[in-house]
């Protein structure tokens, strides 16, 4: 379904880095949701450069809520939200260039586009489509909290340097959503932004990986095949630029694990069923189990560096090279921690609709 | 889409373990593409028991192909493959039993299906209900070797021991798909198997990564957001049960470089545009580039175990004790490695055929 | 989505005429609904030729339910039903036929599948495959009645000759459903059963209107846009062959109607919004308004006849001479009636799924 | 999937009556297609009101697209396109109003969305959406231009008066597409006229038939089953308010017409396989066979007339009356025409897009 995603609750995105507008339509969200705008703009924030450790371009992404909201509540039909593109720079591109950049999807644009691909700024595989993403992902988050589910996530490790585990998760998730820069030890925090600091003047990026909790999720939710709930989040993650690897509960630490050791024994309390460990991140065969969803992204360095890459120049088929000039980012993972909040956000959402149909917030 | 995959060829998947029959319906497979049953035979028979070192339970699935094949090729209209249970032992489960086994499905199909759902031997969550897969996959597989797109998958590492990695691409998938135990080290192989002797010994399991490659693909296939090649295939892979992590090219290793040790730094050769090094895994902006496809999953200890566990009975809401007396596998991830190349199979043909048409494959 | 209809719940078609079997399989049900295989039967032997006013080819579609049912209940899983072909004369097809048959799919078959289509009896395009949508059907009919949602369809017309009117729309509708010739009036069938054998001794073949009526939906089903009732059911009416038209209402009546005469005028009884009139056949805005759903479809006179005619061989490109020899069916509007109520369960279960979510039917 | 129609070349519709905008995005529209704006504003002048016989509302619909669009082409990415709202009297909704008006979907809305729909001027269930499907059909139909298919539609009957007939499709389409009043006989498009201005001072609407012929499209295009032609343009067709019944080729004339006097007899010329007549409306098995498609679509008069109708109040489920007071159309046939040639652009995009691949209209 290309720019869509979702079943019952979808999200369509639309823009390009240096176009007039970005943005995003939202689709069989429940009616009577009350809308926080407030709360978007915030979520919008936190995708922002944040002081010397991101870029210097900064919009302010100014959002417009075009249809589908009405007296400060949905309606029920699609939501358009429009952020305008200002902050643009668009003579950085006057020069049409078909040169290459590393790790990035020029090329790749190129291969499916036939050249008509909008190649200034990234185009429509830009970064800055992520606020159309985060913006949705707040209303979906809304729709959540209203029935008591909640989202956070922390940047669990930046080039090496990690941050304390999850311990109390409705008191971290809390915490974490009142933070700019998403750790659980601030001064593990402080470390890490040196560390970028450091890469920065290096003229160089780094990676990191952002682990995230939900708590509030009831059990039964998710389909046993194709439709898996690590199915869908691991689609909706993995279509965010930049992540390369998602894993659930312990993930690639199952790998040297015995049965006896990775299976999460059951117990009851006060009548619920739980279990005393959590290693499969609160999912059995794809379905929610009632335990908190635990998975981790691993987030690529940011692939624009200052320092000279061999290239080629696609149209010519040339060697050639390129040193980066523009604004650019030395870690985006702090970043991108809103935008696997508001992912998660949608994709839950979307499977929550499917499951008790579209009332299912109201009710 | 619950029990089905895929935008423009499509698999649905039924079946429950002790039912009468397991099967898939292909769809949107090109006309004329030639069906040769042994190599789905073939498929069907690596994600069988092998030897000691998997479970008893061992049927030959005879599949039989209901439709939309005639005179040995596609005709373009829905294939159905039907493989009969034989070996079901049915009396084990004489007794509704509402005792969960942990690491199991037994506790979240209540919770979804509040006890309609057919229990005995993991009903519509057994791994069984792979077996269809396969035969699908086998399907599609045809299908892309037409167009010389070929997929091997190795076992990485099992309990800590781990095999040789991918050399000459071609040659290896070429050698894998020769192999009952997929290993390119083949004295490495014998290690991983006694270790899986010794888990078993001790009444436990164990679990390990499975690593594929795929040869032959074009480049700009994928889209920018949600359908990226990354997002389809962990969509894919995150439904064969047990798989708990997934990562494409370094994956969770780029969680420690840099930008300038992690690009893939482009060059020409023979009017081609290639990548020196490969960590992107052949993905760029979600998109493939035209090398190789990379990527890894962590398949999970089978929850299985001959040892003693506390659990609870999901009726009675009160704690019990369960111990596994049933068939068990000690270690799947040498039979899931062919589910692996199944589902990839699958979700490829579905992206080139929306990519290039329905007919694709004869054109 | 080719061979698969719904949204929430779907069905999937397989088959050719002349091949080992046809079937469907259902995804979405609810689990807890009572399978009665009595009843799947008995919508199959109203599908079945009808005496001397139908084809003598006449199997007993015995069907078989492969998965999805434990206990006698829906599991919430894929259901499965296979039917084997077994009085398919495949002697009548020994000869490769490229002759285009009037009316028929051979050539748009030929079109589209360049010659890999199954050409015997139709293949996939043979009205045959219609047993399998009204298995699937009388599933979707089953969880329907759980509800207290009933269809029934008469003969509105046929060559002509016209049946009454609906009346008292519940009892007519439980008549309808115990008679094998679904007429209002008795005599008048008899009339339309003299008609179909006249028609027949001139070696050709005659249409007809269908006319359905659905009591005890629910008011607020549906979408304004794209997926209306109208939509939906005209999406799943029109892939029935021979269909040709669908109205609603009071359909192309409107065409000379004022809105003082159209529209509906709503009216209080007992605390139910009701209308006094129906002529927008339960629909406004494209979701039920609680009255009755009423709409009709008009099915083409069988294109195979006995008489000659001038057509052209696909292959050579030559105008050849086409005399229609095997069996066939002077009218097929009695026999499609059931399959119009088979589409009809399937779509509107589909959509009240998505209205009340997965478990709607058991809650 | 409500508010969006296709599989391969999607719409998604947005935005109410008095809101701030409305729109629409288009996604998978091949990259390359030249973006003529004035066929964007031409095609929507055509559905504004036209003289005497429309509403006096009368925006612009000064539209913006947002996205997708570079250097005058289309890029392969969504287009997003923006109408705003200007004339919206938004005073004359100043009171919250739960009168019901016949024929119009404010029961019904309210069943479905409990109160939040937005309730002025009919909100997401106004007819004035259609201007963004108009806009999202101009796109559409200007790459299937680029391949040579042209779709036109003339006003075939309106209150009893009849428009001439379909004669040679090619010069009919391109003389009706510069036309603002669609008939082929103008003389009778006066009375036609005449007969809506004489309804108008009664305080009344009017119904008709909309008839829509299409040339170009090559044979082989639809699915045997459930995504035939006519399955995914009625499912289009349905989702324009107003709609009640539509019809192919002879349509509802089948009813009566033996299947000798019914089947297109084949044959062949200059190596082409056509048809002597064209009663199937171009189409067999569902899928193209090459002959021009020819469909009818009724459209039911206006609900909305100034003469006084008995309702109910929603709210208080009391009975109530109700004079329409507002502006309004006596007929909208001739407006629907451009929204019918939009919706079998869309849709004829999305089956051709399918069948042969993204990349199609440029290939």
């Amino acid at each position: 379904m290309k720019n869509t995603f979702g079943n019952n609750v979808t999200i369509t995105l639309f823009g390009e880095s240096h176009g007039k507008a970005i943005g995003c339509v939202l689709d069989g969200i429940a009616p009577g949701v009350t809308i926080d705008e407030d709360f978007i703009k915030n979520q919008l924030s936190l995708r922002r450069p944040v002081g010397k450790i991101s870029t210097p371009r900064s919009e302010e992404d100014k959002f417009q809520i075009l249809s589908g909201v009405f007296q400060g509540k949905t309606t029920g039909t699609p939501i358009a939200i429009v952020i305008p593109n200002e902050d643009t720079h668009s003579k950085d591109y006057d020069k049409v260039s078909s040169v290459a950049r590393p790790g990035h999807a020029d090329f790749t644009a190129e291969a499916k586009y036939h050249g008509f691909q909008d190649f200034r700024g990234g185009g429509h595989f830009s970064g800055r489509i992520t606020a159309a993403l985060v913006a949705g992902g707040a209303v979906a988050a809304m729709a959540l909290k209203a029935k008591g589910i909640e989202i956070g996530t922390h940047i669990a490790e930046i080039g090496g340097i990690k941050d304390d585990d999850f311990g109390d998760l409705v008191k971290d998730i809390k915490s974490l959503n009142q933070k700019e820069f998403a750790v659980l030890n601030d001064s593990r925090g402080e470390e890490i932004k040196e560390k970028i600091l450091k890469v920065r003047a290096e003229g160089d990026s780094i990676g990191g990986i952002l682990e995230t909790a939900i708590v509030g999720l009831p059990a039964g939710v998710g389909e046993p095949w194709f439709d898996s709930v690590e199915s869908m989040l691991s689609h909706a993650l993995f279509s965010i630029p930049a992540v390369k690897g998602v894993e659930f509960g312990l993930g690639f630490g199952f790998a040297t694990l015995k049965g006896s050791e990775a299976n999460d024994v059951f117990y009851c309390k006060d009548g619920k069923v739980l279990t005393k460990t959590n290693n499969n991140g609160g999912i059995n065969g794809g379905i929610t189990n009632g335990m908190p969803l635990i998975f981790r992204a691993v987030i690529k360095p940011t692939p624009t560096i200052s320092l000279e890459q061999q290239t080629v120049d696609y149209k010519t088929l040339e060697n050639a090279v390129i040193e980066g000039k523009g604004r650019h980012d030395p870690c985006i993972v702090h970043r991108a921690r809103v935008v696997v909040d508001s992912v998660t956000a949608l994709c839950l959402l979307d499977m929550l609709t499917g499951r008790f149909g579209t009332d299912w917030v109201v009710k």
